[in-house]
């Protein structure tokens, strides 16, 4: 990662401008920026609105240890391959409270870090809850407009929280592998309705069969209408590259689908619905607790501990005096 | 559970009553109440409100397979040979879309289930994102109304959720296990800041030292006040009950250090506080949901899509539409 305080500080716009150019150094001070919530954020994402829609996302998800970053590699040399510029975003929600999440195999993902055609950028929770819900939309509207043809959200598939991110991507790629307990318990943070495509890796490994026919069975019990996309169980092994050529496919196959059946608009409506909420949710919760002293959550939590008051009707108070309603 | 359709509709008030009697029956009711989101749930939260207080909030969480249900279960068999009142509530926070979440071995609150002096219920999320972190302290609220000296909040720990609902807890219990991969794993998920208690479970297997070990190294770098607990690390074979006195002896000692240092009623100000702003931010995104199609998220969507507006000035907009500022 570039020194951030090495250069004299250039303007947004400037950083816009070097970002469009694809200069890693400013691609990786904007998405610093978006990440620390910077005042200059805004700008930022007044200076990119007009720049971003031209990237493919493609969100990876799954359990610790299904080779997550082993994959995200493979397929970043897939894509590489043909030319693609390629952003990756690794996404780490699950620690909310030390700032510096544990970032499993980063090491996997050095092969590409002296490529100019790609950038890598890990992004973890620091501390707001939801903060990174927020952040990561505009990590990938920078490198969107930094001009990637593909950017991947490698994230933690654990809960809600990746849920939320996942919804971020055109297509959601889930991964799993032998080992990693029964396919129902791999896929039961609600990612069964998320997936678009299933993978699971390291499928020269005993069991491999058996995962992929508990995904497909599972899959089959879903109701989906005929013109629907039934996504697909792949089987990879990510570290020696097999199984990768039948991803990038499945990839493009799902993107020509959601093209061709007017998805692909109505997901990325849906999307950025989400983060304008996202970001409006959040602005009003900062405006909860920027009210004064007496007319506080903490004032009138005291009269909750006290038994005068029940938190709805303390909430209720809280939403009047923000709205005046 | 029981059937919720049996006997003709009881008011909020005869359920409160019935449920202060320590009626089952009821108590389920009420939770279905506030778990669903229901109109009655004011009612039943205004009611509640001058009888709670009483209960001591026990949080139980860790990844899946360390042993949560076994623990749980050993837990209120001790605690129920002391003669107190118990109520459990197993939370699974992971399953956002299913609604019916997988709950992994209910079966062994079995032997507990006939025993009045033991309430138990499972609670998942219904879809709303945060609706669970607004339910669970309800339905803590509810039992503790019905006069359970310790109510157990049982969650799988994977990620922000659970840190959000064992911040419910007077005291949090960390549990992880042997061979469930290295302990800074285990605890990635920010838990380590919110352990009260750690617990290696399964510790007749192989690598409980090597495990117990790395906890203890891990809490020995961090930085503690004299005065400040410092959490013990405890072995434990709940199948077997051994270690259970240990680990009811030091939630006790917890418990007391809790009330001596005036952290008690810290935590539950800060807890209450917490509660009544989900709340509040659960109607303030209700509100944006039901502003005028022409003012909504949606419509202001199309707009960033088409890179005619950034998302934080389409967010501007509609906190603007909500509180006039």
């Amino acid at each position: 990662m570039p020194d951030r305080s090495a250069a004299p500080r250039a303007s947004v716009a400037q950083l816009v401008e070097a970002a469009r150019a694809g200069r890693p150094r400013a691609v990786a001070r904007l998405i610093s920026l978006v990440e620390d919530g910077a005042p200059e954020l805004r700008e930022v994402a007044a200076a990119l609105a007009p720049h971003t829609g031209g990237a493919r996302v493609v969100g990876l998800t799954g359990a610790p240890g299904v080779g997550k970053s082993t994959t995200t590699s493979a397929l970043v040399g897939a894509l590489r391959s043909r030319g693609e510029r390629v952003g990756v975003l690794a996404v780490d929600p699950s620690s909310p409270f030390t700032g510096g999440a544990i970032l499993g195999d980063r090491v996997r993902m050095q092969e590409h870090a002296l490529d100019e055609g790609v950038f890598i950028r890990s992004m973890s929770s620091r501390g707001e809850l939801g903060g990174l819900a927020a952040a990561t939309p505009q990590a990938v509207r920078i490198l969107d407009a930094a001009g990637c043809d593909t950017v991947l959200v490698e994230t933690v598939g654990v809960g809600q929280a990746e849920v939320a991110i996942a919804s971020l991507a055109d297509t959601t790629v889930v991964l799993t592998a032998p080992g990693m307990g029964d396919a129902i318990q791999a896929v039961k943070a609600g990612v069964l309705e998320i997936a678009d495509v299933f993978v699971v890796n390291k499928a020269d490994r005993d069991g491999a069969d058996a995962a992929a026919r508990d995904l497909r069975g599972m899959l089959a019990l879903a109701r989906r209408e005929p013109y629907e996309w039934r996504p697909p169980v792949l089987r990879c092994v990510a570290s020696t590259g097999d199984g990768l050529d039948e991803l990038v496919e499945s990839l493009d196959k799902h993107r020509a689908h959601l093209a061709e059946h007017g998805e692909l608009a109505r997901r990325r409506a849906a999307r950025a619905a989400a983060e304008v909420r996202a970001i409006a949710t959040g602005q009003l919760s900062r405006r909860l607790d920027e009210l004064s002293p007496a007319a506080s959550a903490t004032a009138l939590a005291e009269r909750v501990v006290a038994g005068e008051l029940d938190p709805y009707a303390a909430a209720d108070t809280l939403v009047h005096t923000l709205t005046g309603r």
